[in-house]
This record gives C-alpha cells, sequence and structure tokens, in this order.
C-alpha cells in the first residue's frame, strides 16, 4: 500500500486550513488572510461508497477527479471521447496518429502519423513541471512517476533578436546587457557616502565590473578564442555593445521568460515522456474502481428537473448511448463544451460558458540523427554548440526551439522545432501540417545552419500540432483576461456547481494555472470537495481571473 | 571496439590547430590567432612501442596521460602513494577511511570511517563538470561513463547575508535586486528620444518592471501567500527594499557565483559519483596494457647523467624499490614533490618548485534520514523548502550548503554542509573532524532548523576532509596569482621538461583550470604531446597565469 492509497484513512480536517486555501485560490476571492500549502486536501474517509459520478473528459484533470472519487468510494465512470486518455498531455513515439479539423470541410482527419525512430518521443503538450506544482509533484511522488530536471535554460542557448540576422549565445546577450545596465548605473552613482561604496561594490558583483566601474572584459559571456599574444588568459568575449544589443530588439522573443516565477529553475519532466503521468493515475482511477471509457463522445446533458442527477447522452461505436448520474464533472474544453446539447442549466450558466476565447498554439517535433547541438559547431563564428536542453528564442514564427533534457551525449534525438501563439500560432494552424514543418525548417536554419540537412533532419519523420484544430480540443488554454469584467463573471460563473450539486466544470480552463497541469489537478481536487460538500457551492464575486497570457508565455 | 579506442588510427595532424590551440592554451603565451576547440588532439599512430614511461600519481591527470601513452603502445607504470586510484577525485561511500595529517605529530592519522547508509554517497573533491570542458565530457562519452544535470542554483535556494539574522529565499534576492537597478535606471532616462523608449523597454522586462517603470509587484520573487481579498491574483511578495538588500551585504556570499562562466547551466555529474570517471579511466589505462601500483609512495627521483631516462625510488609494502624509465610524468602535487630527493634537476626548475602556494579547502557531508529541503517547511515563514539541487550561500564559515542532484524525491540524501576557502578553511581545517562538524552543523541550523535534529541529520554519518591536511594531496590546488611575477616564472618553469625529454610536471596544478578535472585532463594531453614530440619543449615567456581564485570560487 502506498502513501496515496491510505492517506484518505488519517484524521480528516474537510474545512482545515488546506481547503481554505485551495479555495480562495481557486476563486481569487474574498476571505481571511490565507496560511499557504499545508500539504495536500485531507479528505473525508469514504462516505457515500456507491454513489454514481460521471467525469466527461480523461484529461489531467478528468483522470484526477477519477482517481481521488473512486478512493472516496464513490461510482466512476470516465467518458472520453478519443481512443486515449491524457488530452493535451500527450506524449509522440512512432505510430502515434495526429488528427486535425480541416479549415474547409469542418471534418476531423488524419493529417499524418509519427515517424520518430522506436525509442524517441516528444511531448506535444505540457513539457516541464515547475519545482513549486506541488499537486503534480505529489501524485508522481505517490504513484512513482520518475522524474528527471528538465532544463528551461543554458548559457549556450541562442537568440535570434529581430532586428539582426544572426543568432547571438545566450551568455554574451545576458550578460552584457546586465554589465552595461551596471556600469551606468554605477556612472550615475556619487562617491561621497558609505552607502554608496555598499552599492558601487553590489553593481561591481552583480555586472562583473572591473575595479574602475566600467564594463570592458565580459568573461562571464565566455571565451570567444583560445588564448593570444599579450592579453589575460583566458580571453574573455568582446562585450557586445549597449547600441547593439538595444537596437537588435532581442527581449522581445520572450528571451527573459526563463526569469519568470513558472519557469524559474528546478523544473522537471516524467523520465520516458510526460504521459506517464496519465498513465499512472488512468491506472491508479481504475485500480480504485473507475470505468474509463474510451471513444465516448458526449453530446448532450441533462440535469434533472428535481435536481437529484444528470443525464448524459454519448455516441459510441456508432450507437447512441445514455448514462444517469448523480454528480457530473465536465472538463471538456468550453469551446467543445459550446457544441454539447444541454438541458436544465441556468441562464447566467449558459451565458459564462460562451464567454473565454481558447488560444490558438502551435507544436513542432523533429527527429535528428545526430545531436548536433551538443556537438562543437563546424563554424566556430556561429557561436552555437554545447547545447545542453534549454531553449533558444528567435523573431520568426517558431518563437522556440526547445533542445531535449534526456539521453544526454546520445545519439539521435528529438526537439521541439516551434511552440508559439496567438498571432504566429494563428499563421501556423493555417498551414497544412507539411507546409508547417517547411516554415518550421526555415525558422531553424536560422538558429543551425544543420537544420538544412534533409538527411540529418529527415522531414518525414517531422511531426506537428496546431491544438486549436485538434478534434475535442480546440485550443491550448482558456486566455482569461484580467481586465474583463465578462471574464470575472464568467469565471465566477463556473466555479459554481449547476442544479444545486449535479454538475461541475473543472478542467485548468477554470482554475488559477491555465494551461499548466497543477491547475487541472488543482480544479479537480476542488470539485472534489464540492462533491463532497466540504467546499461552499456558492462562490463569492470575484476579484480577478487568472492572467493566462503571462502564465502561459511569460510576463513580457 | 569504441570511438575512443580507434581514434588514434586516423589521419595524424600533430601539429594541426589543435594542437597549437591547446599549447596556446597551456601556456598563456604568445603566438597567432588560436582557431579554438577543434576536437581532441589527434596522435600519431603507435610510435615508440615499448619505450618506458613512469607516470607518478594516479589522479585525474596521471591515469589520462596513462591511458593516451598506454594506446600508443607505450609501456606505462603508474605509481600511486594511496591504496586507491583518483586523488581528489573521491566518493565517500559507507566503510571509506578518511586520513588527514595530524598538527602535532605530523604523522597520517585514520581520522574517521565514512558512516553513510548502503547506496548513499558524497563527491569530497570534483562534484561538478561545466558544459564546455569538453575533455571531461569527451572522455565520458567515449567510456559510456553515464552524466546527469547537476543543478548549480534553484530560485528556492537560500542566502544567509552576512548583515541579516534569516535567510531570504534567492527568488527574492536576486529578483528584488536586478528590480530596483532597472527602475532606478528606469528613472535617470529622459523621455523624448526612440532609442530610450527602447531602453525603457527593455528595463522593463529585465526587472519585470511596471508600465510605470516602477518595482512595487515582485511577481518573479514567488508568492508569499495564497490570494486574498482585492489584491491582483496571485498575490505576489512584497519586495525587499533596495536598502534592505543592500544593507544585508548579500552579495558578499558568493550569492552571483553561478553567473560566471565555469558554473553557467548546464553542468553534470556521472551517475553514481564521480569517480565512475577514474574508474573508467583506470579500467581503459591497464585494459590499453598500464600497469598501475597502489601503496608505492615516491620518495626520490634521479634525472640520469646522459638524459636518457630517470630513476625513481619507492616505498611499497616497507620496501625500497626502484624503477627507470626513458620519461616521467609527475603529477604528484607540489607541496608533496618538495619533499621528494630529485637529483639532475636545474637550478630555475628547483626554485620554481617552491613557489606556488596550495589552497586551504575544506569539505563537510552529511547524511540525512528525510530531504527535508525537498519538502515544504514546518515554517512557511522561513522561506525554505521545495530546494531541488543547488547550493544556499551563508556568511558562516561553512560557506555553502549543496543540496543532492540525484535521487529526487527519494528517502534519505546526502549534502556538502561546507565547502570553504582561504581563512575559513584554515579555521575549519584547524578544528579535529569532531569540532569541524559541530561547527558545521551550527551553520546549517542558521539555513535550515531541521539540521539541529540529530536523529535526522545524525552527526555519527557526517563526514569531512580538509584538503590541505589529506596525506599525498595537501592542498585543494595551485593558488596561482596573476599578478606576480615570480609565479609566471614558476608557471613557465613547470611546463618545461627536466633533463630534456625526461622528466615532466602535469596536473591541474600546472594548468589554466587549477582546482578542475579538465585542467587535468588538459595538461596530461600536453604532456603526452611533449613526450611525443609534437609540442615544442621549450616554452616563450608567459604573459599570466590562471587566476585560481576565480576559477575556483568565483569572480566576486
Amino acid at each position: 500500500m502506498t502513501p496515496a492509497d491510505d492517506r484518505n484513512e488519517g484524521p480528516t480536517t474537510p474545512k482545515g486550513p488546506a481547503a481554505q486555501a485551495l479555495y480562495l485560490a481557486m476563486i481569487g476571492a474574498a476571505g481571511p488572510a490565507a496560511t499557504g500549502w499545508t500539504g495536500p486536501p485531507r479528505l473525508p474517509a469514504p462516505a457515500r461508497r456507491g454513489e454514481r459520478v460521471l467525469i466527461l473528459g480523461a484529461g489531467v484533470a478528468g483522470l484526477t477527479a477519477a482517481y481521488e472519487l473512486s478512493t472516496l468510494g464513490y461510482d466512476v465512470t470516465v467518458l472520453e471521447a478519443q481512443q486515449r486518455v491524457g488530452g493535451r498531455n500527450r506524449t509522440a513515439r512512432a505510430g502515434d496518429e495526429l488528427y486535425e479539423i480541416d479549415d474547409r470541410t469542418g471534418a476531423a482527419v488524419r493529417t499524418h502519423t509519427c515517424r520518430f525512430d522506436d525509442g524517441l518521443y516528444l511531448n506535444l503538450g505540457p513539457g516541464r513541471i515547475p519545482h513549486h506544482h506541488r499537486r503534480v509533484l505529489g501524485y508522481c511522488r505517490d504513484f512513482q512517476v520518475a522524474l528527471e530536471p528538465y532544463v528551461m535554460e543554458t548559457t549556450a542557448n541562442l537568440v535570434r533578436p529581430p532586428h539582426r540576422a544572426e543568432a547571438l549565445p545566450n551568455r554574451r546577450v545576458a550578460n552584457d546587457t546586465r554589465g552595461h545596465f551596471a556600469a551606468m548605473l554605477t556612472e550615475t552613482l556619487t562617491t561621497h557616502d558609505a552607502f554608496t561604496a555598499e552599492v558601487r561594490d553590489l553593481l561591481r558583483v552583480f555586472g562583473a565590473l572591473g575595479a574602475d566601474g566600467k564594463y570592458s572584459v565580459a568573461a562571464r559571456s565566455g571565451y570567444l578564442h583560445d588564448p593570444v599574444a599579450g592579453e589575460p588568459f583566458p580571453v574573455p568575449a568582446e562585450p557586445l555593445t549597449f547600441e547593439e544589443l538595444v537596437e537588435s530588439g532581442f527581449w522581445r522573443t520572450s528571451f527573459y521568460q526563463p526569469l519568470d516565477h513558472e519557469w524559474q529553475p528546478t523544473m522537471f519532466q516524467p523520465v520516458g515522456g510526460m504521459d506517464r503521468i496519465v498513465e499512472a493515475l488512468a491506472h491508479r482511477a481504475r485500480r480504485a474502481g473507475a470505468d474509463i471509457v474510451l471513444g465516448a463522445e458526449v453530446t448532450g446533458i441533462a440535469i434533472d428537473e428535481d435536481r437529484r442527477g444528470a443525464r448524459v447522452t454519448y455516441r459510441s461505436g456508432g450507437r447512441i448511448l445514455r448514462a444517469d448520474a448523480r454528480h457530473c464533472v465536465s472538463t471538456i474544453p468550453l469551446p467543445v463544451f459550446r457544441g454539447v446539447g444541454r438541458t436544465g442549466f441556468s441562464a447566467a450558466f449558459e451565458s459564462a460558458v460562451g464567454i473565454v476565447e481558447f488560444a490558438k498554439t502551435c507544436k513542432v517535433g523533429w527527429q535528428a540523427d545526430r545531436r548536433f547541438w551538443e556537438d562543437d559547431p563546424a563554424d566556430p563564428s556561429a557561436g552555437a554548440g554545447r547545447i545542453y536542453g534549454g531553449i533558444s528564442w528567435t523573431s520568426h514564427d517558431i518563437t522556440q526551439i526547445w533542445y531535449p533534457s534526456h539521453d544526454w551525449f546520445s545519439g539521435k534525438g528529438t526537439l521541439v522545432g516551434a511552440y508559439n501563439f496567438e498571432g504566429k500560432a494563428g499563421r501556423f494552424g493555417g498551414l497544412s501540417p507539411r507546409e508547417r514543418l517547411d516554415a518550421a525548417r526555415e525558422g531553424a536554419v536560422e538558429l543551425h545552419p544543420e537544420f538544412a540537412d534533409e538527411a540529418l533532419v529527415p522531414g518525414e519523420k517531422g511531426i506537428t500540432v496546431a491544438w486549436h484544430k485538434v478534434p475535442y480540443q480546440l485550443g491550448g488554454w482558456a486566455q482569461w483576461e484580467p481586465d474583463r469584467e465578462d471574464h470575472r463573471e464568467a469565471y465566477r460563473q463556473l466555479l459554481q456547481p449547476e442544479g444545486g450539486d449535479v454538475f461541475h466544470v473543472a478542467g485548468d480552463q477554470i482554475s488559477p494555472l491555465p494551461g499548466w497541469q497543477e491547475g487541472a489537478m488543482m480544479s479537480a481536487q476542488f470539485v472534489v470537495q464540492q462533491i463532497l460538500g466540504v467546499m461552499p457551492r456558492t462562490v463569492p464575486e470575484v476579484t480577478t481571473v487568472p492572467d493566462s497570457i503571462a502564465l502561459t508565455q511569460g510576463m513580457a
């Protein structure tokens, strides 16, 4: 018996600080000052054994709810439209088929099949776990999902700024900018008081300035050459000038995203692929008694007039079936949910369902038959090479390239060849998968000339997904905007169950962390507690909603 | 046959750019502009088969030279004074015995035995590999030494500054300092030209400033509390004020060392312990024919009068033995070498041997029976917890605490409980191992109150080493000082063989990277090429020597 299996048998504090903090976190609303994380929610011992719950969608939120409710003794059935669990938690391997909706016909079509070599994989959805995402890390530990570090940034990464043709190494851009700023500030300081002497010393260390307060030797920016006559050894890089740094516009490429809280080191990834998490959740949910039905597309939801339950209609194997339950938890993404027939829902709820847009976002994955980015470059003046993980940033539509944080120093490898948003994702998504790969290759060549070599990075082994065109997903995440009054109203409304305690919306889409597995798990735990009756079902006025763009793309 | 086994059979370019670059790198001297790294040296095919080489010392340099020379067909014997290979590359495990020289008697005594639980280990010497240390990474790849990331810094790490009683999380100190500097600089900017508008925007992103150019919301510094009424969600930390940051003196704790080139991400460590490297080197050297003799303490070295070879006298098993060889490579640390009898050496060499001091440096290792630093803290106001790897800095004599970058989320773990230098290492080394552990515990408690719990961090499972007191080591590394003329002369002299091509000094002690395995390997490859005659034996005037303090402790 693992710790997770018996953690519900201890003393229960359903309205304790953890539950209250979670509740306040979920709703972003009025309440006493919270006390921070105090561990996973301690739920009451099995209470309503046999009470039937229908969960719609077997993504991270649906599987988390299924696991928790089954463990509590509920009779859980999960209806999943696709032929696999996981939703956006998807790891591509050889033979996996990719589907998108055809712009002209509106039909879902198989666009291509993953042709990676055996043993290679790439996470198409979530690809990293922040060290402060306690729920994801907690389930991984409880379920023995092995984790390894995901390297978000190495100073060997590259940036190709908007107004400069060649790519520059991260270490030069980051440290030279920092050094110039420190020197500029030092110059503004007067020299006659003690505090200023301390600040000067701090600036010297902060910016790696000389004793004169100037930034002229860029030792942190690496060594451009082996030593030459008459210079100190090793010879550091010549600093980029402040003017060329500013003119390049480098900071507009998300260059500083790794500083933002969600992406700060240490980050993790499951060994073997992100879908190890959903596999473990599904396995534990099934072991606790949950029934997970694949290929079951929900077409209608009716809340009973007496508010004692709901009836769900779904299509499975060409037939129309029905299921009844005391509670229904829908993790169906709102853009898909809008097309599901509904009866018995309030006007306020119906109005809330249509408010929030879902983000357009695309990924491209490459297989490279040699990990050339880990080697020294053929042309050292490019400044590339010795890149072990991390992300290179570019103003090209591909936005970024991720280098693998696993199977270091091995032969082949997979890379994320594009991960983009908004207008860029719209343009990319408008292309056919083949055209998208061609465009991604162009963007990649600007960072690494090796990408031009079809034998090294074969086009037929490339894969791509436009999440806003994937059937049953229709978007990357809910694009909540804190400034919008209608978003605040909709967010609050969707946190409240319909039909008393019959119908709940869940998922990262209605959590403080849209686009993150932690948000999906947080939402699932919240809804589980609402169903148990240990959380209020009426939510006070919401003062703000998550800033989805900042939480998924960084603050800048 | 591995790539390493046949890499000497290809075309040879003994005086090609790689060899020249290495040569210039070694000597820090005059020469044409070098072209950067072009791969490992390509040595000529087996040339002097059977020519006898004695290598003194089986540390990283000695084993590298033994492997390379054996592969080239030389008849290699390595004499090692200790009962193990590796030198300072040492990984402590249960049962390992630690020796230090008794200050009063001058005798080597066994001070304690490692009492870690089975399966736990800690690197007492080198503990990390920079991603640009091509020789170390190259040998690891060739010899199938598995590597994993070493996390140098996470924003969850702590700093306990000199003038502030409590420890602060890295993310608050780093990002608040950065934010205040950006805001201060923004304030000095005028607003009327385009370039300034760009700089303002760069500063906004650099420092996470508000649209008003102020630093008032510290979103990068993490969330102190779960959301509360009327504030944006999530609620970021309150910034530390600029005044309290400056007054704390935090930057004097090596806080910014992770920005320096040697410590920039990505860093690596061998899976299972750093000694996997010396095990692999020794195995490959033996397989290539080298004889490694343990327990052989060199007492005398005589260069033949005719400069055709050398005779080495050594003590082994209570007997005095002699060995003759055409070439002799000594990796014996200079402080130990000074005590070895010598005849036939030049006056210039004898004078050079005594010049450089060796660094005092101590480490302490702890076993903790629960990885409490990875959990949330009992007292959240401490700001600790969720620390996955990296280093916490303190003004206490322990200087730093390293958290393990392996076996994440497991039960027990080992930590480096002190790693200090110069005066602090002198004070620590002056204590008995038991007193040293007690002092280290006091320093650790200031960062984590859990260290006060003897049951959690048992004193009898602690280990410590003062490298400057370890027999046959007598120091951490050669403390070269670039400003000293006598250091430049000695450094040059020691790069030149004695007795024509008979006797060579090697090791990180006479390399551009003192204290680093890369320096040891670089030196070994250099001497191998001198012996082969593909490198000049006369070294031109040296313009500078490595800055050992900057290269081992960081620039500040």
